[in-house]
């Protein structure tokens, strides 16, 4: 604002000082990153981004095409570049950078080159953004945000991957078109980790008051006359199917992303199935991020909740904890 | 939280401890306080309301009330009653409480006796929230903003009054009605006192590039053949015949304070029509408040633009201001 | 738009003949039908609506205080007066009229006077709409739903009752007040009647996939340790207690039904507790209206939840259902 | 809905008929296709989507990926493919269907290519939903826009291009950085065609009821000693400088569009600067399609507003008339 023209039009009573509060910084500007950026602003859950990458091009060319269509926004302040200081004094920070999976490459090389770059960023994003809380969307999700724990030297409860929020949506979302009501009022739940050893609690799904399981006491299970185990192997494969389909996923994680924020921001105690830290939790005794229905509010993740999990759903949450474990032991941080 | 179910339900990880920012606090919870409040929580300006109100009953039916339809809303989280402490760390403070007129009785009396409670409560919400903005609404608006200014010792940008960002919103909307275009696309202004001596500024209308006074030159005149002035009469009347109606205005005024704290909070520079130090501005030489249009943002009040009057306007303006200054020299502070 | 300005600022192409979907017509313009209008403006669910009300005064009033802040909104378009015609093309009404309670008047008395009302009224609203889905609110509401469908003609899904949409959302904020989670996240169901005689489905409240009843087998029962049961109590004194402190209830009431309105105009198939014609449900072999979770979307209600509950459970929802059939069959249509 | 558990779980009552109105269809599922698309859903502006294209695998990949998110959504009903049949019973039909200029491609050609693409589907459009509004957004879009209508036999108001709303934003936010105020506040026009002949209305621009032109008459002009004049130069190569850094654009473009939906859905009366068959306005004696400010409402658009132009203005303004009626005179329709 230095123009002649703007200090005939405004007389100056002080200088602007504060900002909105509530400022998010999304790291790695990729589909996901800008499927998240895209989806807060749209949604109101903030108007203050700061978007970070190391393609200084892409950064620029994604701020101004959103900052075009201010006039159609509510007032949004968006920053962004390769230098982390423009991230300074974030409420909250998204992390969706990350390395592709090469072709064939062993799942622990892709863990150590994301768990790599999480060495690199975290550091400065936590210096510059004492306290924010963080939250993790780079895959293997679960491994990442627990490298980001470590690394970040923050309390447990500050930081959070996005986990099981997408898988749990997915599920709800085909379980709806099966019973013909709308997502919002199926409750059900995957927990473990997200993506392959997922676990789906099919004994806790309650519509309109009712627990499926009443109904059909095999629900899920094997010797389920209706197979509706299906569906969680659909909610597995949902993400390869829509990669294979349209190149990439970013719409239904940058909306659960937006979601959870939303949640955190409003200080809501609201329950969703969240990446924490799950030591101590359903027999688990090792250090391991998983997903359980936490409670979220603006400190984070404050309680998680005492799932009652059948011997079964147990055996599979374990199992996907030794998996977890297993890749994270191998890492070198 | 202190159930034992709630204890065999969750596993606590860490004490909340933050709260969600950007937290409201309504002084006076009569029709106005509350239109304000619902207004606020409904286009989720906020989610964290204090209400205070030497009325406790009434505070905690309201109270009730909306947190009843807590499930309808999106996480409210709302507090009040008599006790100012309750307003700790507000980031707004809007102000509505005050006396009604009495019959027959002068307008100097009625601003003193709000004078008194602003001088009784003022204080104490400064001492809870030191960085809170104060938004003024207690008439008469523009005396009572400087009393607040006054008391509370804070900076001027930081201490506003709704002013005639609800008049210039009735124009907009006489107008839109004459003309057959939306209310938000007809760019006219009502500055000065709110109420009886607000002027109009005719010689800035804009509608879709076009200034209508370069239509019709006498728009707003009395020489004027279509007679547009007396769509100001009818903004002067407005509040008049809607008591006369239905008995009290608050929908209108709570909305245009939504509006206010909405365009605070998201840092907006948004240009309104709000009740400031004029002192300076337009060739007024006494430390007056009064409506201009004013770059509002996350600072309060950071400028003022510069309106360009005709002579006549500006006349009109210069006895506005004359009018309230006469007003607050009386009042004994 | 008849000014000679605008004839010069506008060109005209055709005249504008369309007009904005989803009108809602609300009927009595008292708290809780002005509750409704504000709620669904300033939440958006829809820009069209008609207030009917036999104060003429006071709907203008409202219409006026609400159009002057037509600038904060998003283009409403706002009518009403006394006359039905005015309704014309709604797609949902509201019929929120009715006489209040007498001091000592029995309950039937009541029941007649608003049962009059709605035979002076619903015939002509079906006329100028015969497309729109009715949503009663008059209490008792059940027995007024059924009435509505009675003299209306129209199928039973198009006729719904606000039922206990709101006791079950007092129910869940009353829990989560107890559980320190969000009201959002327990899914906990009233049913039966509205009011004294409701239901609460001890057997079937969900928190993140947790039945409560399998931590505390005895919830809600005479025998709980914890003794839920007062919160059900808590429910149905709600309302009374409200009106003790503030005087009436309004503001959960108009959330219930924008949300009920809402989940209709988005044809979302969710699932809600709304009074419906529960004849063939839970054993229920005679012609009355009460709550029962449904499925409602565009066409209305579609679809009942079939409830499991407890033995006990089915007796108090017989009992509710006896209740209504009661005060029904002594009605004069 | 045809699992057995379905059937045990919901009791039918009637078969759902009716939908969500306000059903918007959208060819061509490229970037700018599914940025109207996700910022339509998410700013709720419909809940109602078909999505058309060529690419069967690409439009199921995005409806699939969307649906994932309905949890996150508001109750959205997506459908889509090649079929232009899935479109029946639209209200408003938004085409950014066409082919991409070729290195070296006269301009001709391009849009011979894109109005062959109009004639393929715009006949099946209209077949299927006869009452739809019309929204062009392929380029060139006043050329293409002009060649919808002819091909359509839709009455003018009904066809509508996105035009210069959008280098209007562009305009306002460059002047808002300029300026230190909001864009929403900075009443700016850009008309004529979109790109690169666009025409800036320097003569009214009006901030906060000031005239930029009586603070600097020059303003925009050649003498202009301020050089606002690039401020438009900036606009008319935003779109080049975005596709450089990031490959495309389509935030801008989906959200502009976005909010000529919201504004037809809610029939706003708002004046935006769209393309519409401008013959008898400004002295333009051919039939052409270009950007004025109108009137946009439920029926489309219903009146032109009668900009008062400069000479020079004026001049720019037929000369982009005129090379808009060039390339549509050779086409082959």
């Amino acid at each position: 604002m230095t123009s002649k023209l703007a200090s005939c039009l405004l007389s100056k009573l002080s200088e602007p000082q504060a900002t909105a509060l509530n400022k998010v910084t999304i790291v790695g500007c990729g589909d996901v990153g800008i499927a998240c950026a895209v989806t807060l602003l749209t949604q109101r859950v903030t108007h203050n981004i700061c978007l970070l990458d190391v393609d200084e091009a892409k950064v620029q060319g994604e701020i101004s095409d959103l900052l075009h269509g201010s006039k159609f926004l509510e007032y949004p302040t968006i920053v962004g570049g390769r230098d982390v200081a423009l991230s300074i004094n974030s409420r909250l920070i998204i992390v969706t950078a990350g390395v592709r999976q090469k072709e064939g490459e062993p799942r622990l090389e892709l863990a150590q080159r994301n768990a790599d770059l999480m060495k690199a960023i975290i550091p400065d994003l936590v210096k510059f953004s004492p306290n924010a809380i963080l939250l993790i969307v780079t895959n293997p999700v679960d491994v990442m945000t627990f490298v980001a724990w470590k690394i970040s030297g923050l309390p447990r409860h500050k930081v959070i991957g996005s986990g099981t929020n997408l898988d749990s949506s997915r599920f709800r979302f085909l379980l709806s078109q099966k019973l013909g009501v709308s997502p919002k009022s199926v409750h059900g739940w995957i927990i473990g980790e997200h993506g392959d050893q997922s676990v789906a609690i099919w004994s806790g799904i309650n519509v309109g008051s009712v627990n499926l399981k009443d109904i059909n006491p095999d629900i899920g299970q094997n010797n389920d006359p209706e197979k509706f185990g299906k569906i969680h192997e659909q909610v597995v494969s949902a993400a390869y199917e829509v990669i294979k389909l349209k190149g990439y996923t970013n719409w239904a994680i940058g909306l659960s992303c937006s979601d959870i924020v939303k949640k955190i921001f409003s200080n809501s105690n609201a329950v969703l199935p969240l990446s924490v830290l799950a030591e101590g939790q359903q027999g688990i005794d090792v250090e391991v991020y998983l997903s359980l229905p936490c409670v979220v509010n603006a400190s984070g993740v404050t309680h998680i909740v005492k799932t009652m999990l059948t011997v079964e759903e147990k055996g599979k949450l374990k199992k996907s904890a030794a998996s977890i474990f297993k890749v994270q032991s191998e890492l070198k941080l």
